[in-house]
């Protein structure tokens, strides 16, 4: 037998941990209920059919397929291939695999919502947070298991969904006191009303995806690529305006600034006075606590967004960049043969969230705190007599652990300390005579006698 | 595009199934750790070599293998198995699956103790909530994912462990009202000491397993089952009067009646009596709320199993049988090459719970209580103010939903009732006027006036 390992990119959560990473979903998903998500869970595998195509070529093939059962029995590792082939012969690859792993939760929910499109209540309000599984090479902070956490509303083009996901990115982040948090927003319909503008609607992908880099490459390189698209002079000219624009300093460029210039430069695109629209309900109805940015060269990669994008950001004192984003898509259900449900999501990155928290340290002390007693092992009769005297303890909603043996005392402590417990409680047969038992406060070294009967009282003051 | 569809044995959860879900699971939870367990979750797939050989040829055949990534990209359907053999050939098995998914808690938990022995504190106590998967016929109650709910504690031989896992179960099921549970106990000592006393050591397996059907096949299929396997006729009397002993009607036959039994009937069996001062030490500790009963043909199909063995079952009234199960292993990392560390553990049957909960009427009403207010829309000017009202409601902890677009009032009251929001928010341009709301108890019909500033008062006394 080797050394036993785990798959490259995946990762075991160990007490520390699990507890740090619930501290922060139970804020995303209390967030999301108060703001009327309701939960919903999908299975970890899908049906091929359901996933293959929707995330391009890269996605099909970074997608962890499972060899369907009765195919394989590969107990003896060194077994030629050969018993698969003859098993596989003649028959289509189907019947090699025919489910996969989830690559996100949005295809899966709108599987669901086709599945069920005759039972929802619309709108409907779903959120979701379950791991999903990448074959993508493993990287710092890219795991190949991830948790995603997504809000969605289907089945209304009303903005206020878009106004209350900006309100949850507020309140989830300034709850986890990431108060620094940037929350980049644009419309798809500028970047199309862009491209309308250059007159090349046909290559507002080029342009997006161009753009899209200006941060990484700067304006040089962007127009050198749009170059390459066959754009002209004139038209590079037009972008590096609108580029220009947005990247002002931000106290010069206010989101008020940013609307009235846009107003003007797309005064003759119905596509870019929509956009423009969009993006004024937002800012005009979001109180101004929210650190909410129009972004023009915000483009988001997935190509189903049609109109508002968002991209939150990490505060710019860590280098971790985006912890969430999301945007409204028109047919998302289309896929599945059920049209016409638009629809508007939101997503928060956990493991990137995970890591601005430890980087400036904002877990609270208490979400590591242990357990509260350790009830000392003195011998057989004291041990059991703390066992009873234990068990009213966790009864009262306490949690208290017996040291499994009978051991020397320094042995006892060591342990209570490595496990960092609050309280050793000593019951010795001297305490149960007198029915008291000394409490000693392990961080502070106090030592009190508390009398049996007062115990839970002593506690539950702590 | 054919009809969208989840693979055969997977659910999906709605809002409703996972609220009630997260009932018990919040409860298995919190007791575990009220008993000082602590939280591990490790990813949903292992490496096969971890997996492979330890649930038998029929968990080998069930486990669900993981392609590895490259060997197919099944976008065409149709292609034929070519590709793959092309692919393959001359490869071992290996070169096509090196992951699985896990099959249950307890190995992917051996394996963590193993590659972390050198930096966990023993004892280590963990409990582990995941999904597991496997591959058997879907039917009634039996899924192809589903939930574990495991708590163990490695590194301790202390009975107290024992103890205080049957006190788990008495806790979680009195917590969700099954009263009715009972708590089937036995030891593996005691089967091997049955084996020994017919002098027949190497036959335990073949007598318990024969045992273990008793129930559903009756003494004289079991007497005939072990003839099969050449046990003689005075063999046979032996294990019919232990049998017989067991079956007696519960008021007649006290756990302490059985043990005194026990104490003559293997009064020359080492075994035997370390198997009696298991249970005894059990049932004179235990308060005797505890529904447990000693059953004697009590077995458990998994092998590792050496000292006490748990079977929680369902209240005879629903027929559900069991709902949770355990026993103590000794040496389960011996399998990863760290040998020596014992361990004890218990399981819950998630889904069966859930399914005694429903068929008894169990699940609390306010598992189902969904959004507590939904703010009627009633035009542009009113629902922007609407918003600003419902936002403060939001911070003070209550759920609210403003309805998305200027609809008529009747179908704004029927959005609510088939949501089952509690109470409807009316604020017109009258109302916004003179600074109050009419809300609207949809439950009872009862209809109130509320100044703006006394509405997060309102809601909270409710």
């Amino acid at each position: 037998m080797s050394k036993p390992s785990i798959p490259q990119g995946t990762r075991d959560f160990n007490a520390e941990v699990v507890r740090k990473r619930q501290y922060i979903l139970n804020y995303i998903k209390a967030v999301f209920e108060l703001y009327a998500f309701e939960p919903l869970e999908t299975p970890a595998m899908e049906n091929l059919d359901t996933l293959i195509g929707k995330y391009g070529d890269e996605g099909d093939k970074l997608m962890f397929k499972i060899l369907n059962n009765g195919i394989s029995n590969p107990k003896n590792t060194e077994k030629s291939i050969a018993g698969f082939e003859k098993v596989l012969q003649g028959k289509s690859s189907s019947d090699l695999t025919e489910r996969a792993l989830k690559y996100d939760l949005t295809i899966p929910f709108a599987r669901y919502v086709a599945m069920n499109h005759g039972r929802l209540i619309f709108p409907y309000r779903r959120y979701q947070v379950q791991p999903v599984w990448r074959g993508d090479s493993p990287q710092k902070g890219r795991y190949r298991e991830f948790t995603q956490c997504d809000a969605d509303v289907v089945g209304s083009r009303s903005l206020f969904n878009e106004l209350e996901l900006a309100c949850i990115y507020h309140d989830v982040f300034t709850r986890l006191k990431i108060n620094d948090y940037e929350l980049r927003v644009n419309s798809r319909k500028i970047l199309t009303a862009l491209a309308e503008v250059c007159a090349e609607e046909e290559k507002v992908t080029a342009i997006t995806t161009a753009i899209d880099k200006l941060d990484k490459i700067g304006i040089e390189r962007v127009k050198e690529e749009l170059r390459e698209k066959e754009l002209n002079e004139d038209q590079l000219s037009i972008i590096e305006s609108y580029l220009t624009m947005n990247n002002c300093p931000a106290e010069e460029m206010t989101n008020e600034k940013k609307l009235t210039f846009l107003k003007d430069f797309f005064r003759d695109s119905d596509d870019g006075q929509k956009g423009i629209e969009e993006l004024e309900f937002l800012i005009k109805n979001l109180p101004a606590a929210n650190n909410i940015i129009i972004d023009l060269t915000l483009a988001r990669g997935l190509n189903y967004y049609t109109g508002i994008i968002f991209e939150a950001k990490a505060p710019p004192t860590v280098k971790i960049g985006s912890i969430g984003g999301g945007g409204r898509y028109d047919d998302l259900t289309g896929l599945f043969d059920v049209p016409g449900i638009p629809g508007v999501g939101i997503s928060f990155g956990v493991d990137r969230i995970y890591d601005v928290l430890t980087e400036l340290n904002l877990f609270p002390e208490e979400v590591e705190a242990g357990i509260t007693a350790l009830f000392f092992n003195m011998g057989e009769t004291e041990s059991r007599f703390a066992f009873e005297v234990m068990q009213q303890l966790r009864q009262n909603g306490i949690s208290a652990e017996l040291y499994h043996e009978f051991a020397k005392v320094n042995k006892q402590f060591q342990y209570a300390e490595r496990k960092k417990i609050a309280y050793a409680v000593i019951i010795g047969s001297k305490e149960i005579e007198q029915k008291y038992c000394l409490v000693k406060n392990l961080a502070t070294g106090l030592q009190e006698v508390v009398v049996f009967e007062r115990l839970n009282d002593f506690f539950n003051s702590k």
